[in-house]
């Protein structure tokens, strides 16, 4: 096989494989070619995604060595990102009552939910994660998103128990917003003992049903290594119970009378 | 910008753009390379694209013309990765009262998501998708990975509505399962009318909920151009009310009291 047709075959491998440590014979029995070239292929492949700000590959060297994809986003893609998507939602006609903004429609886009991932991977790509957790139903495509980038398992909490999760462990709590008794159900066999969780969730006012997922974690002595939400909003009833969180939007001066909004970079941006 | 840079990141913009027409200016401007040369570039990785078994570069002649790289996956591709997952879902273990699976700890894994998502982008490459269109919970992440490839957005069906939602058109419908009268709710802003819609749910028995999801997409004068179940399973009581569907695996002869079960390609593959 030629260099530019290994570049393309090996450009497509190394994307789908995220965060995998691939050796050099894999590379070079597949494509067949002589270790040196694999190593001068995957020296272009790295500038190349440094280049368009998408990562690095990872050199891992001994006998279980290779290379590794690893994702970060650059700042500068970020940046301009969230500016985007902020221009996009501070648009009055989304407020909703209570403070809501309406973003079904942008976190329906597949493109726009994979970019969500593909930053909060990027911000806690150097932590300990063994399976990101969500509650259903909005954070879910978020929570995919950035499992498939930490190359980890997503688990949903549930609101309600469903057979086929088979037996479940489930906590209630008092929701900060509807200052109601709700619950949250996961499954036995979700998530081992000990866990490293990283939790996602789309939107946080003062954190109430974060605090439930860590309750709930608690109960499969999990550690929460990483708490990342899409949007912040200030709670005007309630104090944040939740600390050391990851934000990548910020509602702010919600003024449902005059139908104005505010939507700044979060405090991943800080 | 040499050729083998250019290849690296062209392949990239690609595998994150399929279904989107490029124009050969773009690729021409933003990596400095005369068009003769790209489209050289484009011959490659059309020719390792198929090679790989990942799709193809449709070429679209004329002054708005471009390229299109149609993520269709090859059928040695497909039947590989569901013979895998026919025998890892054919385990006694995962039966659950009632002829379930338990699937969640396989639909956590991104990498398998995205797979069953490029399947259904296969299977329905040619018809006419305006959205994609799923119920809460399990059926979402298919849905999006499926979404990604079709470059279509996502519309979630809920069960109880809420109020991040705006105001909402609803449905009851009788489950075929429980017997239970059911409420399906989406979003009025959610879908345009007379939308082209493909239906994803993650497993389907007799179909009431995917019949459910039809008679509220009535309601939006939405044709209903594709249906997509992952698995499938017969139901003792009743007869399947949906017709027209297409399953990736089929789960057959249940027998709870024996622990044993049989799992198999769905009528995709026939």
């Amino acid at each position: 096989m030629k260099r530019s047709e290994r570049l393309v075959a090996m450009t497509n491998y190394l994307m789908n494989h995220p965060q995998q440590l691939v050796s050099l014979p894999y590379f070079s029995t597949t494509y067949a070619a002589a270790k040196s070239s694999v190593s001068e292929d995957l020296s272009i492949i790295n500038d190349m995604f440094q280049h368009e700000g998408i990562g690095y590959l990872q050199s891992v060297s001994g006998a279980a060595g290779g290379v590794r994809y690893i994702p970060v986003y650059s700042k500068e893609n970020s940046a301009a990102f969230i500016d985007e998507l902020c221009r996009k939602l501070a648009d009055s006609d989304r407020l909703l009552p209570g403070g809501y903004l309406f973003m079904s429609d942008i976190l329906g886009e597949p493109a726009t939910v994979n970019k969500i991932g593909r930053l909060f991977a990027t911000a806690f790509h150097d932590r300990e994660i063994d399976v990101v957790v969500t509650v259903a139903t909005k954070g879910i495509p978020i929570a995919y998103a950035a499992a498939a980038y930490l190359n980890v398992p997503v688990v949903i909490v549930r609101r309600d128990p469903k057979v086929t999760e088979g037996s479940t462990v489930s906590v209630n709590y008092v929701s900060g917003s509807s200052r109601k008794i709700q619950t949250m159900v996961l499954s036995k066999r979700s998530i081992p003992d000990q866990a490293n969780v990283c939790i996602v969730d789309d939107f946080m006012k003062a954190g109430g049903t974060i605090n439930g997922m860590k309750s709930l974690l608690q109960e499969f002595n999990a550690n929460v290594t990483a708490i990342g939400v899409l949007a912040e909003a200030e709670d005007e009833e309630e104090e944040r119970v939740v600390e050391d969180y990851t934000s990548l939007i910020k509602i702010q001066n919600v003024d449902v009378r005059n139908q104005r909004v505010e939507v700044q970079k979060g405090n991943y941006f800080n």
